[in-house]
């Protein structure tokens, strides 16, 4: 009963800008354009399933390209798959918008399906309304029955384990505001890139496992909670980019990398006994993978640099 | 990096108001807390999918009471899932808010759960963010392999089904809004009924079937065009309620069932050959069942009225 002129009716935007020819050999048995989908999962597979909303102004800046808005809706719930160790299948896709312009809906379409043939996930409904903007997925994938990464596995002596560079992404949004700085640094902001790959590879090996997306010191928190422990953490082992170093400073760096949050990294933790393993596993990535800290028994993070203990500015994003 | 100065923490909002005991025997192996949920699906069983989203000011007017909402807006999407009759699994919710209040959260969460318990369904996750008030719900459901009722299954001959009394809610909205008339009427916008047993019942007679979402009309008009074929219809066989009658005059009751919207009741077409078997089915239900029309070759929808064409006003909603 709300708005009485469409711009854009709801099935053609859809057939214009979402409808996709399905992919052999993905359990879809009725995509997009009833009133639910149908999937067919693998035998001795388990469902994994997450969802993450994002919206204008609040998990991006207003004026983001919608290239990369479609990219990091996705991004975002790829991100907590991999993070499980699970193989990515199925997305739904919520999009609210307060109206439908072609050229918007082109680049974020464009964004969202590249990211999607890369993570090998086909869209298999959603909804679309008229409201703020914002994007709200739903992503479906497969582990292999008991296998999945959760994060209470960590137990005291394991070490713990962290992917890319923390800080670089929040040091892109900043950079993004000014319309200047290192490319690769917005780059990494506007284009976070889930670790499926690695995430998958470390089923058998990481005992606890989690995203990075509130920010690394955070998130560290919520891990060793999980698994009923506390962790000491070398500062200076912080694995901090080149880029984010020219750009803001080691202090700063350090305190970016600590609370900037939007790295969706991973973070996990490996006991002693698997580290020859993680070693050869690791050996044939591009990303880099640190240890930062080592698990201990009592609750409480402690950062340490240079022998003393290390304070910092906490400025995690919060979600209220 | 947005609110610095959280009303409430994410990990309490969702420990006090969403975290609730798993029930037993429903395939949850981990629920609530992790970066995703993993779950296990019945053997001999296809998962169903389905994703929607409502927003204040869009889908219900600003200052309807939040445990409406909480009912609404995973009542929208269990009906898709009895649309395609499937049996309610798991759902995630994301829920946004301009800001978390404790008595908005808490009545927001009775209706939820109320719905969920009657249902089936257990909330196995979801994201909560500070953004426009708004609730976006994917549900999860299973059928037995094959069995799913698409729209696309009406054969020309077969018979139109309608459950309940379409119009009832779009009056009731509008009540709403003037604070008086029929209570019944406003309780059927503010607590729409997913027709979920009904729909289950339906696998193996109904040839094709959807919910009503946007409108009679318009949704008689998908399914239709779904199926390839078009319809027949009397305008006179429209099962309006006593209430509505008494409301708003015949009239206007017929246009209101015909382009209200806001229903969520079962639209379905069966082949004559199962006509038997329907009336037996029937015959335990309280809800009525109304035969409104005739599946015909030619496409397009032609309503009758005491043997003459009968034109309405369409209000249909629209998506953008």
């Amino acid at each position: 009963m709300a708005a009485r002129r469409p711009a854009l009716d709801e099935a053609t935007l859809i057939g214009r800008y979402f409808a996709r020819p399905l992919p052999a050999r993905r359990g879809v048995i009725l995509g997009i354009g009833d009133d639910a989908a149908v999937t067919r999962l693998p035998a001795g597979h388990d469902l994994v399933t997450a969802t993450d909303a994002i919206f204008a102004g609040v998990h991006y800046p207003r004026g983001t390209p919608p290239r990369a808005i479609g990219h990091r809706c996705l991004a975002v719930n790829l991100s907590d798959l991999a993070a499980m160790g699970a193989t990515p299948l199925w997305a739904s896709l919520a999009l609210s918008l307060p109206r439908a312009r072609a050229a918007w809906l082109r680049e974020f379409a464009a964004g969202f399906f590249a990211l999607a043939r890369a993570a090998g996930i086909v869209l298999i409904g959603g909804d679309t309304v008229r409201g703020p903007e914002g994007a709200t997925v739903t992503v479906q994938g497969r582990l292999r029955r008991g296998t999945a990464i959760t994060r209470s596995g960590a137990r005291p002596g394991d070490g713990i384990w962290v992917t890319g560079h923390p800080g670089d992404a929040v040091a892109g949004r900043l950079l993004l505001a000014r319309r200047g700085g290192s490319r690769a640094l917005r780059q990494r902001f506007l284009y976070p890139q889930p670790r499926l790959r690695e995430g998958a590879a470390l089923a058998g090996v990481a005992s606890a496992m989690m995203d990075i997306s509130d920010g690394l010191h955070a998130d560290l928190g919520k891990l060793m909670c999980a698994s009923a422990c506390g962790a000491d953490f070398d500062a200076d082992r912080l694995p901090l980019s080149r880029q984010l170093l020219a750009a803001v400073g080691i202090e700063a760096a350090r305190e970016m990398a600590l609370s900037g949050g939007d790295d969706y990294e991973l973070l996990f933790t490996v006991p002693a006994g698997r580290e020859a393993q993680l070693a050869r596993l690791t050996r044939r990535w591009a990303l880099p993978v640190t240890r930062i800290g080592t698990v201990r028994r009592r609750a409480g993070l402690r950062w340490r640099l240079d022998g003393a203990a290390f304070r910092f500015r906490d400025r995690t994003f919060r979600h209220f």
